[in-house]
Protein backbone atom coordinates (compact mmCIF):
# COMPACT_ATOMS: atom_id res chain seq x y z
CA UNK A 1 0.00 0.00 0.00
CA UNK A 2 3.10 2.35 0.47
CA UNK A 3 3.71 2.13 -3.25
CA UNK A 4 0.10 3.25 -3.82
CA UNK A 5 -0.26 5.83 -1.60
CA UNK A 6 3.50 7.62 -3.02
CA UNK A 7 1.88 7.06 -6.81
CA UNK A 8 -1.62 8.46 -5.39
CA UNK A 9 0.01 11.43 -4.01
CA UNK A 10 2.35 12.12 -7.10
CA UNK A 11 -1.34 12.38 -9.28
CA UNK A 12 -2.77 14.54 -6.48
CA UNK A 13 0.43 16.89 -6.74
CA UNK A 14 0.35 16.43 -10.81
CA UNK A 15 -3.00 17.72 -10.36
CA UNK A 16 -1.55 21.27 -10.49
CA UNK A 17 -0.76 21.25 -13.99
CA UNK A 18 -4.49 21.78 -14.66
CA UNK A 19 -3.77 25.62 -13.17
CA UNK A 20 -0.31 26.49 -15.39
CA UNK A 21 -1.35 28.47 -17.76
CA UNK A 22 0.28 29.09 -21.49
CA UNK A 23 0.56 31.62 -23.44
CA UNK A 24 -1.97 30.26 -26.62
CA UNK A 25 -5.24 30.27 -26.34
CA UNK A 26 -7.89 27.54 -26.95
CA UNK A 27 -9.12 27.38 -30.62
CA UNK A 28 -11.99 29.98 -29.84
CA UNK A 29 -9.42 32.31 -28.75
CA UNK A 30 -12.33 32.52 -25.15
CA UNK A 31 -9.06 32.01 -22.46
CA UNK A 32 -5.59 30.72 -22.50
CA UNK A 33 -5.01 26.76 -22.28
CA UNK A 34 -3.87 25.10 -19.23
CA UNK A 35 -0.87 22.61 -19.51
CA UNK A 36 -3.08 19.68 -18.08
CA UNK A 37 -5.69 20.25 -21.51
CA UNK A 38 -2.10 21.09 -23.72
CA UNK A 39 -1.11 17.31 -22.58
CA UNK A 40 -4.05 15.80 -23.52
CA UNK A 41 -4.57 17.29 -26.85
CA UNK A 42 -0.84 17.05 -27.64
CA UNK A 43 -1.11 13.06 -27.00
CA UNK A 44 -4.52 12.72 -29.05
CA UNK A 45 -2.85 14.56 -31.78
CA UNK A 46 0.53 12.01 -31.68
CA UNK A 47 -1.43 8.96 -32.15
CA UNK A 48 -3.53 10.05 -34.92
CA UNK A 49 -0.56 11.28 -36.73
CA UNK A 50 2.00 8.80 -36.57
CA UNK A 51 2.22 8.02 -39.50
CA UNK A 52 3.70 10.99 -40.40
CA UNK A 53 6.53 10.32 -38.49
CA UNK A 54 10.19 11.07 -39.64
CA UNK A 55 11.23 7.34 -38.64
CA UNK A 56 9.93 4.32 -36.91
CA UNK A 57 8.35 5.68 -33.38
CA UNK A 58 7.37 3.50 -30.29
CA UNK A 59 4.33 5.17 -30.22
CA UNK A 60 3.57 4.33 -26.75
CA UNK A 61 6.87 5.89 -25.72
CA UNK A 62 5.48 9.02 -27.40
CA UNK A 63 2.37 8.92 -25.17
CA UNK A 64 3.95 8.49 -21.90
CA UNK A 65 6.04 11.85 -23.42
CA UNK A 66 3.17 13.64 -23.93
CA UNK A 67 1.67 12.96 -20.86
CA UNK A 68 4.67 13.85 -18.75
CA UNK A 69 6.47 16.51 -20.83
CA UNK A 70 5.51 19.81 -19.06
CA UNK A 71 4.86 18.69 -15.75
CA UNK A 72 7.60 20.16 -14.62
CA UNK A 73 6.05 23.24 -15.15
CA UNK A 74 4.37 22.86 -12.03
CA UNK A 75 7.18 24.42 -10.24
CA UNK A 76 9.11 25.89 -12.84
CA UNK A 77 5.89 27.94 -14.73
CA UNK A 78 5.98 28.28 -18.47
CA UNK A 79 8.68 29.37 -20.73
CA UNK A 80 6.98 31.04 -23.60
CA UNK A 81 9.34 29.45 -26.83
CA UNK A 82 9.47 33.26 -28.22
CA UNK A 83 10.90 34.88 -25.14
CA UNK A 84 14.47 34.65 -25.48
CA UNK A 85 15.06 36.70 -21.94
CA UNK A 86 12.65 34.51 -19.78
CA UNK A 87 14.54 31.65 -21.55
CA UNK A 88 17.42 31.88 -19.60
CA UNK A 89 17.54 29.51 -16.57
CA UNK A 90 15.32 27.95 -18.50
CA UNK A 91 16.85 24.49 -17.91
CA UNK A 92 17.91 24.40 -13.85
CA UNK A 93 14.49 25.46 -13.01
CA UNK A 94 13.38 22.47 -14.65
CA UNK A 95 15.56 19.91 -13.85
CA UNK A 96 15.41 20.59 -10.47
CA UNK A 97 11.54 20.89 -11.00
CA UNK A 98 11.78 17.46 -12.47
CA UNK A 99 13.77 15.90 -9.76
CA UNK A 100 11.21 17.10 -6.77
CA UNK A 101 8.03 16.36 -8.70
CA UNK A 102 9.14 13.13 -10.11
CA UNK A 103 11.34 12.25 -7.18
CA UNK A 104 7.55 12.02 -5.66
CA UNK A 105 6.88 8.60 -7.10
CA UNK A 106 8.25 5.03 -6.27
CA UNK A 107 11.90 4.79 -7.41
CA UNK A 108 11.83 2.98 -10.57
CA UNK A 109 8.76 5.04 -11.42
CA UNK A 110 10.81 8.38 -10.54
CA UNK A 111 13.06 7.28 -13.10
CA UNK A 112 11.52 6.21 -15.82
CA UNK A 113 9.64 9.31 -15.36
CA UNK A 114 13.13 11.27 -15.53
CA UNK A 115 14.36 9.71 -17.95
CA UNK A 116 11.65 10.22 -20.89
CA UNK A 117 11.42 13.80 -19.84
CA UNK A 118 15.20 14.18 -20.55
CA UNK A 119 14.83 12.22 -23.53
CA UNK A 120 12.04 15.31 -24.88
CA UNK A 121 14.32 17.89 -23.95
CA UNK A 122 17.22 16.44 -25.69
CA UNK A 123 15.05 15.70 -28.78
CA UNK A 124 17.79 13.12 -30.32
CA UNK A 125 15.54 10.35 -30.55
CA UNK A 126 13.00 9.66 -33.36
CA UNK A 127 10.05 9.15 -30.37
CA UNK A 128 11.56 13.17 -29.22
CA UNK A 129 11.88 14.30 -32.16
CA UNK A 130 8.17 13.36 -33.27
CA UNK A 131 6.99 14.16 -29.43
CA UNK A 132 8.52 18.03 -30.22
CA UNK A 133 6.92 18.26 -33.72
CA UNK A 134 3.47 17.51 -32.41
CA UNK A 135 4.37 20.22 -29.14
CA UNK A 136 4.73 22.57 -31.81
CA UNK A 137 2.00 21.54 -34.38
CA UNK A 138 -0.47 21.75 -31.67
CA UNK A 139 0.79 25.32 -30.11
CA UNK A 140 0.60 26.90 -34.02
CA UNK A 141 -3.11 25.17 -34.89
CA UNK A 142 -4.38 26.99 -31.99
CA UNK A 143 -2.99 29.43 -32.65
CA UNK A 144 -4.04 30.29 -36.42
CA UNK A 145 -7.40 28.95 -35.20
CA UNK A 146 -7.79 31.50 -32.62
CA UNK A 147 -6.47 34.38 -35.78
CA UNK A 148 -2.98 34.76 -34.20
CA UNK A 149 -4.49 35.98 -30.60
CA UNK A 150 -1.42 35.41 -28.92
CA UNK A 151 1.32 36.04 -31.95
CA UNK A 152 -0.12 39.68 -31.95
CA UNK A 153 -0.03 39.73 -28.46
CA UNK A 154 3.12 38.92 -28.36
CA UNK A 155 4.36 40.92 -31.28
CA UNK A 156 5.38 37.77 -32.42
CA UNK A 157 6.72 37.42 -36.09
CA UNK A 158 6.55 35.48 -39.34
CA UNK A 159 10.59 35.20 -39.25
CA UNK A 160 9.89 33.93 -35.23
CA UNK A 161 7.71 31.51 -36.05
CA UNK A 162 9.53 29.68 -39.60
CA UNK A 163 12.41 30.12 -37.03
CA UNK A 164 11.03 28.37 -33.96
CA UNK A 165 9.11 25.74 -35.73
CA UNK A 166 11.46 24.53 -38.41
CA UNK A 167 12.17 22.20 -36.06
CA UNK A 168 9.46 20.55 -36.45
CA UNK A 169 11.02 18.63 -39.79
CA UNK A 170 13.07 17.02 -37.99
CA UNK A 171 10.35 14.61 -36.47
CA UNK A 172 8.23 14.85 -39.37
CA UNK A 173 8.86 16.37 -42.49
CA UNK A 174 5.05 16.23 -43.86
CA UNK A 175 3.66 18.18 -40.93
CA UNK A 176 6.72 20.80 -41.30
CA UNK A 177 5.27 21.83 -44.57
CA UNK A 178 1.75 21.77 -43.45
CA UNK A 179 2.51 24.00 -40.76
CA UNK A 180 4.99 26.34 -43.12
CA UNK A 181 2.29 26.70 -45.11
CA UNK A 182 -0.18 27.43 -42.42
CA UNK A 183 2.20 30.27 -41.29
CA UNK A 184 2.61 31.29 -44.88
CA UNK A 185 -1.10 32.08 -44.81
CA UNK A 186 -1.53 33.13 -41.61
CA UNK A 187 1.17 36.17 -42.75
CA UNK A 188 -1.41 36.59 -45.81
CA UNK A 189 -4.42 37.00 -42.95
CA UNK A 190 -2.64 39.30 -41.20
CA UNK A 191 -2.34 37.01 -37.93
CA UNK A 192 0.85 37.25 -37.52
CA UNK A 193 3.18 40.45 -37.69
CA UNK A 194 5.29 39.57 -41.71
CA UNK B 1 -2.90 16.01 -47.89
CA UNK B 2 -6.46 15.07 -47.86
CA UNK B 3 -6.02 12.91 -45.18
CA UNK B 4 -4.21 15.03 -42.97
CA UNK B 5 -6.84 18.13 -43.24
CA UNK B 6 -9.52 15.62 -41.80
CA UNK B 7 -7.15 15.05 -39.20
CA UNK B 8 -6.57 18.36 -38.03
CA UNK B 9 -10.08 19.47 -38.21
CA UNK B 10 -10.36 16.47 -36.12
CA UNK B 11 -8.13 17.88 -33.78
CA UNK B 12 -9.79 21.61 -33.91
CA UNK B 13 -13.07 19.68 -33.30
CA UNK B 14 -12.06 17.86 -30.30
CA UNK B 15 -10.35 21.14 -28.62
CA UNK B 16 -14.03 21.88 -27.38
CA UNK B 17 -13.66 18.85 -25.13
CA UNK B 18 -11.35 22.02 -23.34
CA UNK B 19 -14.92 23.59 -22.67
CA UNK B 20 -17.08 20.80 -21.13
CA UNK B 21 -17.38 20.86 -17.43
CA UNK B 22 -17.75 17.72 -14.98
CA UNK B 23 -19.62 17.84 -11.70
CA UNK B 24 -16.30 17.11 -9.86
CA UNK B 25 -13.31 19.68 -8.70
CA UNK B 26 -9.87 20.02 -9.30
CA UNK B 27 -8.10 19.05 -6.34
CA UNK B 28 -7.99 22.27 -4.93
CA UNK B 29 -11.31 23.12 -4.93
CA UNK B 30 -11.27 26.45 -7.10
CA UNK B 31 -13.29 25.32 -10.01
CA UNK B 32 -14.97 22.15 -11.72
CA UNK B 33 -12.67 20.07 -14.18
CA UNK B 34 -12.77 19.86 -17.56
CA UNK B 35 -12.98 16.57 -19.73
CA UNK B 36 -10.01 17.54 -21.44
CA UNK B 37 -7.60 17.72 -18.43
CA UNK B 38 -9.70 14.51 -17.28
CA UNK B 39 -8.76 12.72 -19.83
CA UNK B 40 -5.30 13.46 -19.39
CA UNK B 41 -5.49 12.75 -15.91
CA UNK B 42 -6.91 9.20 -16.19
CA UNK B 43 -3.99 8.85 -18.93
CA UNK B 44 -1.36 9.12 -16.04
CA UNK B 45 -3.31 7.33 -13.70
CA UNK B 46 -3.85 4.58 -15.89
CA UNK B 47 0.50 4.06 -17.03
CA UNK B 48 1.54 4.77 -13.20
CA UNK B 49 -1.01 2.38 -12.31
CA UNK B 50 -0.98 -0.28 -15.08
CA UNK B 51 0.43 -2.89 -12.38
CA UNK B 52 -2.91 -2.93 -10.13
CA UNK B 53 -5.03 -4.39 -13.03
CA UNK B 54 -6.52 -7.66 -12.59
CA UNK B 55 -5.46 -8.75 -15.82
CA UNK B 56 -2.85 -8.89 -18.36
CA UNK B 57 -3.45 -5.69 -20.13
CA UNK B 58 -2.19 -3.86 -23.92
CA UNK B 59 -1.25 -0.20 -22.03
CA UNK B 60 -1.27 1.20 -25.05
CA UNK B 61 -4.89 0.38 -25.71
CA UNK B 62 -5.57 1.87 -22.35
CA UNK B 63 -4.06 4.57 -22.73
CA UNK B 64 -6.00 5.39 -26.23
CA UNK B 65 -9.23 4.61 -24.25
CA UNK B 66 -8.27 7.30 -21.80
CA UNK B 67 -7.56 10.12 -24.61
CA UNK B 68 -11.01 9.14 -26.65
CA UNK B 69 -13.34 8.29 -24.18
CA UNK B 70 -14.78 11.64 -23.24
CA UNK B 71 -14.79 13.02 -27.29
CA UNK B 72 -18.52 11.78 -27.45
CA UNK B 73 -19.55 14.77 -24.76
CA UNK B 74 -18.48 17.89 -27.09
CA UNK B 75 -22.07 17.01 -28.36
CA UNK B 76 -23.79 14.66 -25.96
CA UNK B 77 -22.55 16.71 -22.58
CA UNK B 78 -21.22 15.52 -19.22
CA UNK B 79 -23.71 13.27 -17.60
CA UNK B 80 -23.11 13.39 -13.70
CA UNK B 81 -23.02 9.38 -13.02
CA UNK B 82 -24.90 9.92 -9.63
CA UNK B 83 -28.23 11.35 -11.26
CA UNK B 84 -30.09 8.56 -12.79
CA UNK B 85 -32.95 10.94 -14.47
CA UNK B 86 -30.00 12.45 -16.59
CA UNK B 87 -28.95 8.71 -17.79
CA UNK B 88 -32.13 8.50 -19.62
CA UNK B 89 -31.32 8.84 -23.43
CA UNK B 90 -27.70 9.30 -22.54
CA UNK B 91 -26.36 6.13 -24.57
CA UNK B 92 -28.54 7.33 -27.94
CA UNK B 93 -27.18 11.10 -27.20
CA UNK B 94 -23.74 9.01 -26.64
CA UNK B 95 -23.89 7.03 -29.65
CA UNK B 96 -25.15 9.87 -32.13
CA UNK B 97 -22.09 11.75 -30.86
CA UNK B 98 -19.56 8.93 -31.26
CA UNK B 99 -20.61 8.66 -35.44
CA UNK B 100 -20.41 12.48 -36.01
CA UNK B 101 -17.49 13.63 -34.46
CA UNK B 102 -14.85 9.97 -35.15
CA UNK B 103 -16.97 10.38 -38.63
CA UNK B 104 -14.42 13.60 -39.31
CA UNK B 105 -11.36 11.16 -39.36
CA UNK B 106 -10.68 9.21 -42.49
CA UNK B 107 -12.38 6.33 -42.57
CA UNK B 108 -9.94 3.64 -40.79
CA UNK B 109 -9.22 5.70 -38.30
CA UNK B 110 -12.89 6.21 -37.40
CA UNK B 111 -13.62 2.75 -37.30
CA UNK B 112 -10.54 2.80 -34.79
CA UNK B 113 -11.85 5.22 -32.28
CA UNK B 114 -15.22 4.19 -32.70
CA UNK B 115 -14.44 0.70 -31.52
CA UNK B 116 -12.18 1.91 -28.98
CA UNK B 117 -15.23 3.80 -27.54
CA UNK B 118 -17.94 1.19 -27.65
CA UNK B 119 -14.86 -1.18 -26.25
CA UNK B 120 -14.78 1.53 -22.79
CA UNK B 121 -18.67 1.70 -22.61
CA UNK B 122 -19.26 -2.40 -22.76
CA UNK B 123 -16.45 -2.61 -20.09
CA UNK B 124 -16.67 -6.01 -21.31
CA UNK B 125 -12.75 -6.71 -21.68
CA UNK B 126 -9.49 -6.14 -19.45
CA UNK B 127 -8.28 -3.00 -21.16
CA UNK B 128 -11.83 -1.49 -20.78
CA UNK B 129 -12.69 -2.79 -16.91
CA UNK B 130 -8.92 -1.13 -15.88
CA UNK B 131 -9.90 1.64 -17.85
CA UNK B 132 -13.51 2.18 -16.22
CA UNK B 133 -11.57 1.82 -12.28
CA UNK B 134 -9.46 4.50 -13.43
CA UNK B 135 -12.06 6.77 -14.43
CA UNK B 136 -14.00 6.33 -11.27
CA UNK B 137 -10.75 6.68 -9.27
CA UNK B 138 -9.62 10.05 -10.90
CA UNK B 139 -12.90 11.30 -9.66
CA UNK B 140 -12.97 10.09 -6.23
CA UNK B 141 -9.66 10.88 -5.58
CA UNK B 142 -10.22 14.66 -6.82
CA UNK B 143 -13.88 14.82 -5.20
CA UNK B 144 -11.57 13.40 -1.66
CA UNK B 145 -9.00 15.75 -2.36
CA UNK B 146 -11.65 19.16 -2.66
CA UNK B 147 -13.15 17.48 1.10
CA UNK B 148 -16.68 15.94 -1.13
CA UNK B 149 -17.49 19.37 -2.55
CA UNK B 150 -19.22 17.97 -5.25
CA UNK B 151 -20.86 15.61 -3.20
CA UNK B 152 -22.61 17.40 -0.97
CA UNK B 153 -23.57 19.76 -3.88
CA UNK B 154 -24.99 16.95 -5.10
CA UNK B 155 -26.61 15.41 -1.88
CA UNK B 156 -24.60 12.32 -3.28
CA UNK B 157 -24.62 9.40 -0.76
CA UNK B 158 -22.08 6.77 0.88
CA UNK B 159 -24.08 4.27 -0.11
CA UNK B 160 -24.16 5.64 -3.61
CA UNK B 161 -20.97 6.36 -3.63
CA UNK B 162 -20.60 2.72 -2.82
CA UNK B 163 -22.83 1.14 -5.25
CA UNK B 164 -21.75 3.22 -8.52
CA UNK B 165 -17.70 2.98 -7.59
CA UNK B 166 -17.83 -1.23 -6.41
CA UNK B 167 -17.27 -1.52 -10.37
CA UNK B 168 -13.74 -0.67 -9.69
CA UNK B 169 -12.94 -4.22 -8.58
CA UNK B 170 -13.77 -5.39 -11.60
CA UNK B 171 -10.84 -3.59 -13.35
CA UNK B 172 -8.76 -3.31 -10.28
CA UNK B 173 -9.21 -5.44 -7.04
CA UNK B 174 -6.59 -3.34 -5.54
CA UNK B 175 -7.91 -0.16 -6.36
CA UNK B 176 -11.00 -0.77 -5.15
CA UNK B 177 -9.75 -1.86 -1.23
CA UNK B 178 -7.85 1.62 -1.62
CA UNK B 179 -11.38 3.64 -2.97
CA UNK B 180 -13.90 2.20 -0.83
CA UNK B 181 -11.26 2.79 2.31
CA UNK B 182 -11.52 6.35 1.13
CA UNK B 183 -15.24 6.21 1.02
CA UNK B 184 -15.09 5.00 4.48
CA UNK B 185 -12.63 8.28 5.59
CA UNK B 186 -14.73 10.32 3.37
CA UNK B 187 -17.75 9.24 5.44
CA UNK B 188 -16.62 9.88 8.89
CA UNK B 189 -15.13 13.30 8.22
CA UNK B 190 -18.50 14.45 7.18
CA UNK B 191 -17.21 14.83 3.05
CA UNK B 192 -20.19 12.80 1.77
CA UNK B 193 -23.64 11.85 3.95
CA UNK B 194 -23.92 8.94 5.62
Amino acid sequence: MDRLRQQIAFLLEIDKLKTILRRNHIADGSRVENDAEHSWHFAVAAFLLSETAAAEIDILKVLKIALIHDIVEIDAGDTFIYDEAARAGQAEREERAAQRLFGLLPEDQAATLLALWQEFEEGLTPESRYARAIDRLAAVMLNYASEGKTWKQHGVSKAQLLAVNQRIALGSPVLWDYVRDLIEEAARRGYVDR
